[in-house]
């Protein structure tokens, strides 16, 4: 069902923008965990980082944690919509905002909830988030990086996305696995459903396509220079290979760090395309329930640069990817 | 495991490129379907196309069906090898060739068959062009066309990658589903996992990143100036919405087709980069178990220009993405 | 993942017996379904009944509906435990109970919640039944009867099994699947999944066994002297046959209406054995973790007849059995 | 899908009784593994024992076995139907025979291979027996041991069911999971995807319904007497508790080895009961597809008392129930 992540480690989600609360359960999360409240915090707080709406975000932890600690059984979590002005979508019961989700979801369900987006908010990435922040706990020491490589036009009246690149260290080799399980199918299916969420592309992506094989292909360096057991453990599957910077086992990544869909033991590289917000700060053009095109200025509050707060949910998202690799 | 692709029309293939065959079964394909073999052949063909090692493909049917018509149960099929010359690959016991997965694997699994890349071998998507090939018998009338639409620089002694743009017409409105299961990160997967593939975008996906929101959002049609039954339908849930090419619902279609993870009616597109293929025509420094550099010419039949060999996989890989989500 | 029950109609519950509170999601319940809260009540009450813990089991209600219509999106909600009384449990915080699954628990995990049984209590029951009534409703016609046919003996300061049977009736031929997903195999895994269950048949069961083939075999009515659209409909797979009693389709049902995994039209019929409780009302040995016996007197709320309690909690699976293979 | 069992190790077996070949596809062996190619042969024989219809069982290995050694990737393996008398099945061209499940086939699919049973026949059996014999030797030293313990009356002109009792030892502490994922309900489900299997019953079943609580409940040895890291192992969850007789941990074992889904230490113990063969050897009345009874003798080759050959099969399947919880 398209409202659970993984398999190990699973994230099932819940919650729509303007209903009680949204939330999820995690099952699978190892145990004797002390989880690191503050770290998860600090990426909430990284989502909401300039967003128009201001929610406090407390967690309310309903099962699977005892004196901090987890236990083994599915972790239960709840986050109360308490900053809802849902008059402010009064003019959408019955019109579509062109760009949203608002004409599939009422064509597939018959039915929806208008106020916010409903279940299409980015609203519900709060619980990806919270869990991401779970994983990454669970999973150290790999370590994962997102920001904001590039950004769109800004405009005045106008919204932007931009481009977001993410990179991890730290992982084994041998991570992943071949044909359809290849780590970078999993990567990009993993992105992909983060909202407006348009492009992805391994190392150096599209451009490879440009580029003559001999330009592209990852050489590998002389490990007899390196230190052999750090470079190369035949003996060993399944192990880190450790390596500084200059015991790197290829002397580009242009692949991004993966090959046949398996860790090679460079760092993985891969970056995410963001359209820009669809709802726009002018009037638009909605279309009606009976049919008619119907000028409005959209309600709701709505961010510009919603890009800058998805650092935090890409490496969310890396991080669910990962863990059920690494389980 | 990474060896099953979908859950309702599943599909699980094997298959070394120089063991004994290849191929798969198919478990959810309805009954009762008679099966146009001379389509499924086409299509092995197309993938033929130009290659440097040449297969008969001839396809064995072991179950399923019955005086050419399927009965519901298990579809196996085989393919065997036969075009071997697996001596070619002598100097690669103990030498993982550069931007192969030789080196992953070895590190993965402790073992590896080493001759013409044994599963990491694109010859395993035989057994998806077949499963593809009857997919798109079932979900006909939406039709898949994929094509080369941008390759790589031509070289001596080289070789190249390109962009493969794919185009789904006649999809009914409603295919997909929220969260985690958006059918553009259900297609993202399903392209990352064909060999060389290292981007994915839906329709003008990192373009998108670079524009005005005002410039992105796609408007409405105004469907009162065409027939209404057929651009919207309020009362039927999941039925397709016919549209003429001056009928479409947008008037622009930058978002390639799905909003929220839902198809809107319109074309999906997408596009895949693919990277040059890695065995060059050209001596190249290997890294061989014991961690030195051997300089080796690549022996095998490797193309040049793979690329052009790629539309009818991203066709296959498609259809099975779609019928999960239309059976 | 364990706490996780179906696919497409997917409940994944949560919550230990004296933490904050228990629960579920449901995932793929159907749109637009005016959900009959009194039904739901109404079970949740059959299975409080006779209950030692006296719980009011107030449901709210977190995500998925909307004015008390199901959108489509996943239903999350939570029953808060309130009726606690946790010190009743300090003498087992270093003790195995004999026969509960503090033991196992404890090896499997290293940590556990000893209080009231934590995850392994019978009170994560609450949430089956709760998604159970709401399956109920959407699979309606389809009618689930479950009684205590056979109640263990009564005894002086002792606890009693019994065995429950289960009819359903109004299923249309031809649910179910071959080889593993056979019909009869998900009711046995279902029933077996239920705190206490020991044993499962279909039809006459173990006494099968010890039946001549001559004696076992269900033999065909006549359906000529029957009305025959309602015996036998070729044109028509996956439809009901509605047939009077004096229009069954076989003369017995010793199979319990599955043949080959599949229903065959007649009502489906199969029984389950549940053992006594394990938590005696007298002193009993309990291991500790420094391995010696300590005979306690084991505190908390037990039932003595259990049994009376189980019947809505196998209708309740057997609706997400069914529903799973029904829409 | 129904031809899918297992998600570690995954077996999807294909085809039909008269067809031209059964076999399946084994994902997630484990490489660098060994085969017994002879305990493979072995089992295969077991399963032939006695059948009526003689089959040489020649297994073509087509993947995944590079000089008999596992490599990581799927096993496809296949083996030919030879000794098949198509012809003994030409009179149920158009009807249905009583007891099996020609009827319940026709109504799911609307159409059938009416020979031999199609994919309804205990041929399909060979391919479990060829995967548990491998999964068998991957978990050793788990050792499984299943017999004949009760067969039903012998009878002239008639067939015979019975029960099959099977016991696990050297299983260790831990395994299988809470709630939805109890070992005990796998194992049902595993028994009860078996042909003809009617009933399942964990350590003293259906009995322990007629038993009072304190004769039901297994009392904890005193562990002090014996030696102690071998009884509790507090300190290393998921290890293997080795017991000798005398040292077993409880000092009856009612519940079969498994308390809360979880092994807890003591030899898992079940039973299952088979219903007799339902072609009889005399003549029968079948059900026609325009509705009528037509009395005949039902041709092919069918034993008359098939549960001499289960045995192997509910190896196999625990074989393949276990080895998902252990890797």
């Amino acid at each position: 069902m398209s409202n659970t992540f993984g398999d190990r480690f699973r994230l099932t989600t819940y919650g729509e923008s303007h209903g009680l609360a949204v939330g999820g359960i995690i099952d699978g999360c190892p145990s004797k965990l002390a989880l690191n409240m503050e770290a998860i915090r600090a990426d909430l707080a990284r989502r909401r980082n300039g967003a128009a709406r201001q929610e406090e975000d407390a967690i309310e932890w309903l099962s699977g944690i005892k004196d901090g600690i987890t236990i083994g059984t599915p972790i239960a979590f709840c986050i109360r919509n308490k900053n809802i002005r849902s008059e402010d979508y009064d003019a959408l019961v019955d019109a579509f905002r062109p760009g949203y989700a608002d004409y599939s979801y009422q064509q597939k369900y018959g039915i929806r909830d208008h106020r916010g987006g409903g279940r299409a908010s980015a609203r519900e990435t709060v619980a990806r988030v919270v869990a991401g922040a779970i994983a990454k706990q669970v999973i150290a020491p790999v370590e994962i990086h997102a920001e904001v490589s590039e950004l769109g036009p800004e405009a005045e009246n106008d919204t932007r996305g931009g481009i977001v690149s993410c990179r991890i260290t730290g992982l084994p080799v041998g991570v992943g696995a071949p044909v359809f399980g290849k780590l970078n199918a999993q990567l990009a299916q993993a992105m992909m459903t983060i909202p407006s969420a348009i492009g992805f592309e391994m190392g150096c992506g599209f451009e490879a396509a440009r580029m003559k094989g001999s330009e592209y292909i990852d050489r590998w360096n002389n490990c007899l220079n390196a230190s052999m057991p750090d470079c190369l453990s035949k003996d060993a599957p399944n192990q880190t290979i450790k390596q500084s910077n200059n015991q790197a086992i290829t002397k580009t990544n242009h692949c991004g760090g993966i090959q046949g869909g398996i860790s090679n033991g460079m760092p993985v590289e891969f970056r995410v395309a963001f359209h820009p917000v669809v709802t726009l700060p002018q009037p638009v053009e909605c279309l009606t329930e009976s049919g008619e095109l119907r000028t409005l200025i959209i309600g709701g509050r709505h961010d510009r640069s919603h890009v800058l707060r998805t650092p935090v949910i890409v490496e969310a998202m890396t991080a669910l990817c990962l863990i059920n690799n690494l389980l």
